[in-house]
């Protein structure tokens, strides 16, 4: 009853300042008008919104002054970095979904943050309603995680969903833009940077170690070919972009790129513009959080979360870093894809290639024999630059028809 | 830099009262001892155990005034009920791991701890460590959830899977015995009632309407066949213990039932000793959690998740009740199984006795002709209780050769 009573008794709503009214703020503003009677049930206080700044009306000095909490929905690094550090200095507490600035600039925010004690929340910023950072904040805070395996980007993930389809590239992301699920200029999506952002977020959420944009390395999935995904259907594989942090070597490893996934990986069966993060560690094994990726409303959702956690006294911002060493080299088995004319020798010769840079071949998955030789491999685990660099000296073999092609494999057993 | 400084600065260890010393209380235990450092870098403050009380060791009074926090990972009614209460009225924040006790005095205690303004934390109760009490209570808290499915018994769906790779229930279920996934009385994960528990409580949580556990309809896995098993994996279904609590006719329906999940159903593939949870929202669509759910230490990693919790000023125990009507029977699409003698007429009989009840035939999955008639059917959805009585008639034909069988149907498309 007591809560009731809080609310009846009549405590000042919270007062939440909205920057940025595009398709999630302006999602995010009648959400929270349609659920502030139960916020207000839970809470003893209700959420409303006091002020709205966009490009063309609102004045930040004065939706400060008159807020609790600031939401930051306008995307960008400036102004929305100003902004947030601004509200932060005056003791405000603050919600975004700003993946770009956390991946750039979250340290300095986190930082500021810790030192004035207000709540920075972000759970919209990684993997939509997927509620990745509460979980990995919150509920594993207390769990050394080994390794994240995360579909983070929902439009590249249609892509490939409906390249699996049977889609060229061309028509799937054609399909995308039609449906909403890609932008007109896609590139920060099917480029992989998107995924890389997040990821740069989810490692120092897992790990206590900062990690800028700058330093993930990531691939697209703009040279994927039909092909690619026609072998991962007859080997029943997933080809997914999956965007790992990992520790290696007593350091930490984060990248993104497009990955063959065994059928049984918790990943393999993630489909449409969803997004997935599968967390292991000793302590409990594996565990996978999947669910819609993009999208306003979703995205406004996670926003509501974040505002209602904060009313709650939720968690305070990460905990001073803890730097890693950034591993940039790993070992992980791959799928060679060689085209090649069919001449004595050819196969010799991409062996020795191989051999002299320690690639080791775990399985043939195609050997045609004709005009259009066509050489399909998985290699044990091996050192990414030690592949590069026999994929280089093949590449310049005469007898190659195209650039050969690599694609990282996450096969059963832990490698 | 600050959390360090306070930590650094000397504040007061965080006292924790344990509460049982078995599988769980054990690896807690040494579980917090490990992670200390961590916590407290964190936090600012260091937990550790102020004691332990066990049948044969340990004072609950004195245990109870040394303590900021107890966790009761006793099991049980009583006396863990009673030491709950007690720890509640004099304060002290509590966390648990007990379906039995919250899914039959949970509102009792959520009142006092609401009246007495402590935190009450039981992310183990439910999932083991997979972290669907908080992602309820704190992400979703704002999101109004339409329905929730769950895998919530790790043994029965280690069970399930065994007999899916060919095995009897009897050698399956001594196979989960020998590994340690069932107990030497296993009634209470077979017959459903644990799941039903946690259902209980997952119902309350989403829909914050009070379900006793004996208010939740259940039914396990002791009768299914290993021919339900086989239809499942030609039909490309999974056959699962599945729990669901939707909003239906205005009200509440939460039951517990065997169930054939099509193939792309996010709870289809969750194999072992897994457990999963989807809650379906038109705001986020819908959102899957999986992972171990059984397991000392993944049970004491969700425990220990819940301490830091509330070392941080967590979420508030649930808001008052809203009671909603519990509706028991609700329709479902059904697989049946009718094993007859193949006599003249019989089914017309069949037939007939299924229209005079308004089930309606989708698809006639077998119908083998021979001196063993097998008929295999998939219904429109209809009402349980139609159902019923039509398989009672069924049951009294004298050409029946065994009782019929009806086991739930999740199909593709909503119903």
């Amino acid at each position: 009853m007591s809560a009731e009573v809080r609310g009846a008794g009549g405590a000042p709503p919270f007062q939440v300042g909205l920057l940025g009214h595009g398709t999630v703020g302006a999602a995010f503003a009648s959400l929270l008008d349609e659920r502030a009677d139960e916020i207000e049930r839970f809470n003893g206080r209700r959420p409303v919104i006091c002020g709205v700044l966009t490009r063309s009306r609102g004045d930040f000095e004065q939706i400060l002054a008159d807020s609790d909490l600031i939401v930051e929905v306008m995307g960008g690094l400036e102004p929305a970095r100003d902004y947030l550090m601004r509200a932060i200095t005056a003791g405000k507490h603050v919600v975004t979904a700003n993946k770009q600035l956390l991946s750039q600039h979250g340290e300095e925010l986190f930082e500021s943050a810790r030192e004035r004690d207000v709540r920075l929340r972000f759970e919209a910023a990684v993997a939509g309603a997927v509620p990745v950072v509460r979980v990995l904040e919150e509920s594993l805070s207390a769990t050394p995680i080994e390794r994240i395996h995360g579909i983070v980007n929902g439009t590249t993930n249609f892509i490939l969903s409906e390249m699996a389809r049977g889609l060229s590239y061309a028509d799937a992301l054609a399909e995308a833009q039609r449906v909403g699920y890609a932008e007109a200029d896609p590139s920060d999506d099917v480029s992989g940077r998107d995924a890389a952002a997040k990821m740069a977020i989810l490692a120092r959420l897992a790990f206590g170690s900062p990690v800028h944009l700058d330093e993930v390395r990531y691939e697209g999935i703009e040279n994927l070919h039909g092909d690619d995904l026609e072998y991962a259907r007859e080997l029943g594989l997933g080809l997914k972009l999956v965007g790992t942090a990992e520790r290696r070597q007593g350091g930490l490893a984060v990248h993104v790129h497009p990955t063959f996934l065994y059928s049984g990986h918790p990943l393999a069966s993630i489909s449409g513009p969803f997004n997935a993060v599968t967390v292991e560690s000793e302590t409990i094994t594996e565990l996978t959080m999947s669910g819609p990726g993009a999208g306003g409303l979703q995205t406004a959702s996670a926003v509501l979360g974040d505002v209602v956690s904060v009313m709650t006294g939720g968690a305070r911002p990460p905990a001073p870093p803890l730097r890693l060493t950034l591993i940039e080299d790993v070992e992980s088995a791959y799928y060679l894809h060689l085209d090649m004319t069919d001449e004595p020798g050819v196969l010799a010769s991409v062996t020795k290639a191989l051999g002299e840079h320690n690639v080791s071949i775990k399985s043939v998955v195609q050997r045609g024999i004709s005009e259009h030789a066509r050489l399909v491999m998985v290699t044990h685990p091996v050192l990414e630059s030690s592949l590069r660099a026999a994929l280089e000296q093949i590449g310049e073999f005469s007898f190659m028809r195209a650039a050969p092609r690599m694609i990282r494999v996450i096969e059963e057993e832990f490698t």
